[in-house]
Formats: C-alpha cells, sequence, structure tokens
C-alpha cells in the first residue's frame, strides 16, 4: 500500500512580471501562469495519475492554477479543501515591494538571508499598510494566528498541523491528493517529507507548473527521494536557470 | 436573526444551443453561459450578499458557473463542498435526444409529463448508453443510489436530506450560503421552502445566471415568499418569456 500525492506550485502572477514580493498579497496569475496551469493539468491526464481531492490555499493564484488545471485533466468534479495554511510565506514589510530596490536599499547579504535562511522573517508589516491581510474577511477567523511576517520556519509551522490532522488523512483513505500552492509552502512540505536539512533547503526550487508526484509508504516516507516531476526535463531546465540566477 | 440563501441557476450549455436532453451528461456552459456566470457574479458585489460557503453539484456547468461568479465577486477563496444530490434531475433515456424529435416521437401528452410531472419518471436509462453514468468515477460511492432516471419528486427525495445535514447547518453557523446548481434540483428546493403543491410547482421557472436570495427565519421559511432575484427586470422577462413558449 502506498500513496500518492501531487505537489503543484502555481505559475506566473502578475507580479512574478513586476518583480515584486507577493507573499500573502492576493494577486492573480498573467497568461503565462494560466498557459502554465493548463499544462499542469494536461500533464496529470498524460500520466495517468488523477487526484481525488483538491487542496489549495486562499490565494487565488494557486485556486485558479486548481481550477484550470481539473478543467484541463476533466476532474474539475473533485472535493475541494481550501485553508490559509497553505499560503504562501508572508513576506512581512517586503509585501508589494520591487525586488531590485529592496536589494539595492538592504544590500546583498541581508536580501539574502530574509529570502534564503531557514529562520530569519523580514520586518512585521503593518496592519495600516495597503499589503495588510488584517481585515481581509477570509482570514477573520484566525486571531492571534495572522501572520504579520514569516520565516521558512514559520510556514512548516503552521503547515505541519493541516498535514497532520487533514491531508494525511486523505491518503490514509486511498485518494490521491493534489496540493496546488506556492513556493515556499511547498518547499516546507518537500522538506518535511524528504527530510531535508534547515540549510540544505535553501537550495531547493520547485518549478511552477509543473506536478510533482510522491509516492509515499505506510509511513509517509518518500519511495522515491525529491519525488518524480511529470516533465522532468522541463523541470530540470527550470531549476538549472534558477541555479543560474545565483551565480550571477 | 434571519438566514441568507442565495440560489444560481448555471447559464446556458452546449446542448441548450443543440436542444437536447442534458441531465446528468456533464455538459460545459457555451460563451453565452459564462456571460451569465460573470454577471451573477456581478449582481453579488452590487447588492453587497457575498457568500461566505459555496454549494454545487458535481457538473461542470455548475461547477464553472460557480468559478466564474465568485471570481467575478473576489470570492474564489471561500468553502466549497460538491455533492450529486444536487445535480439536475436525471432525465432517464431521454439524455442525449433531441427535444423536438422526442416531442414528434411520443407526441405532446406525454412529452409534457415526463417535462413536468412531478412523478412520472422517463424510461431508465440503461447502463450500457454512451449517456448513462454507471461507469463514471465520481458517482462511484453511490452504488444502490445512483439513479437511472428521475422525476421532480426523486429529486427532492435525494435532495433534502442534504439539505438538513449539510446546507442548513452552515445557515445555521451564521454563513451566507450560495447553492449553484440546475433547473430541477434547484425547483425542488423552491418547492419545498416556498411549500408549493405538486401540481403548482409545474408552473414554476428559475432564470438563469440571475441569483434568487431568500432571506429565512429561524424555522427557515421565506420571510418574502419566492425569494428575491437580484435583477428582478431580467427574471420577468425570462419567466414570461418561458410562459409564452408554454401558449405557442
Amino acid at each position: 500500500m502506498t500513496y500518492t500525492l501531487i505537489l503543484l506550485r502555481h505559475g506566473h502572477s502578475e507580479w512574478n512580471a513586476k518583480n515584486l514580493f507577493t507573499g500573502w498579497v492576493d494577486v492573480d496569475l498573467n497568461d503565462r501562469g494560466r498557459t502554465e496551469a493548463v499544462r499542469g493539468g494536461e500533464l496529470l491526464v498524460e500520466n495517468h495519475i488523477l487526484p481525488d481531492v483538491l487542496y489549495t490555499s486562499r490565494l487565488k493564484r494557486a485556486i485558479n492554477t486548481a481550477n484550470l488545471a481539473l478543467e484541463a485533466a476533466d476532474r474539475g468534479w473533485i472535493d475541494v479543501k481550501r485553508d490559509w495554511r497553505l499560503n504562501e510565506r508572508h513576506y512581512g514589510a517586503l509585501q508589494g515591494k520591487d525586488k531590485a530596490q529592496t536589494l539595492a536599499e538592504f544590500g546583498e547579504e541581508q536580501f539574502m538571508e530574509w529570502r534564503r535562511s531557514y529562520d530569519v522573517a523580514p520586518p512585521a508589516l503593518s496592519d495600516d499598510s495597503e499589503f495588510s491581510q488584517a481585515h481581509d474577511p477570509r482570514y477573520a477567523g484566525l486571531g492571534e494566528d495572522l501572520p504579520r511576517t514569516e520565516c521558512l520556519k514559520d510556514v512548516l509551522t503552521r503547515l505541519l498541523p493541516y498535514w497532520e490532522s487533514d491531508i494525511k488523512e486523505d491518503l490514509k483513505a486511498g485518494k490521491t491528493v493534489l496540493v496546488t500552492a506556492h513556493g515556499n509552502s511547498l518547499r516546507a512540505l518537500v522538506k518535511h517529507l524528504d527530510g531535508i536539512s534547515d540549510d540544505a533547503i535553501a537550495g531547493v526550487n520547485i518549478p511552477t507548473g509543473i506536478p510533482l508526484v510522491y509516492e509515499l509508504d505506510e509511513n509517509f516516507a518518500p519511495i522515491t527521494v525529491g519525488g518524480k516531476y511529470l516533465d522532468p526535463e522541463a523541470a530540470a531546465a527550470s531549476i538549472q536557470a534558477v541555479a543560474n540566477q545565483g551565480k550571477k
């Protein structure tokens, strides 16, 4: 008995193109992102890996990625669960800021620490900011749990209880689970599944729009470490491109 | 304390244009239907009536209506529950048949009895038919509950337990509930809410794409019988058009 878990990172959004920190700001997909989402659904069909239940964050770039991918796979009818615990990492006071300006303002060391350290969060976002979620009705029930900034460790801390209480339960019931979420919420989950160290996770990038399939054993350990991308060549090219960026 | 229930019938589908009986066949919206769905979402925003939870059938014309309407209302992030009990009436052996040909073949009396009687179902659909759902994975758990044909009474019989167990519970919790479904599943619910007789329900038609809002008292009785359409003029025109069809 193995369990099948599919991870899908949403495609490009309007703020990718503008080079802004997004985090919990509810930015939509752009045309490129919509195309990626449809392709993700087609890859599920071509590989005969069809989800029985969908998990998404509360953010439209993940929700619309799932809607488009599932429609392409003719699986729009499956059960849906949305939860803030799958949201992107909250980027604190950086949300809405231009990445190049932030780099120039704070220097490369501080910039990279905020982006890639496991346990250092950016400064908190003020509730008065136009990029705050403090008055967003979708998070009204969160109370003290609502983040004002997060590091990757914070993401894992809020994600794990939901993984245990909900996602694992559906896997145990024999369902193929699709999680459509974000770069950092999926990195947090992959860190947990593959047992990646706090340092090594900095080097892990998950490409957008390419389903990443984990077969898990009865202890929820991956049969193949790192899972399997449904388009391995495109995934490798995307990961290499990110690695090359870091060398510039 | 009153409860707010929004009913939304999906817009025109590909088979409306072809004049075929649809029932449980999973036909998509056409462009007109997609436009209607977006307009439905805009009407929710203009009237400041925003749902907290969505209920849909398992059929894509209702699911996609909901997706489009909620996206237009910036409420794509709300919780979603899908259930076959909200599906359109199963049209039995008529599914996939041309309406005009069926009328010519069986005569007006039989034709109208199948379409409008409360408790006479068309002949059952064979499980071998290309229009059968007997081998559809989305209904794999239904077993003996899977219909092969239904009259409106059958629809109410399968819908009411779900209304009681799920939809009413969300209303009791103070949530504004959106039900995006079909002509006959919504007629069945309206019959129940407004206490319409078995004979009178034949004369009730629900226009497509116009949200119908019921305020319900603590006993789930409508404050205003028949509810309130968010575009009353368009709803009246649509209902009159259907009434005129019957006079031809």
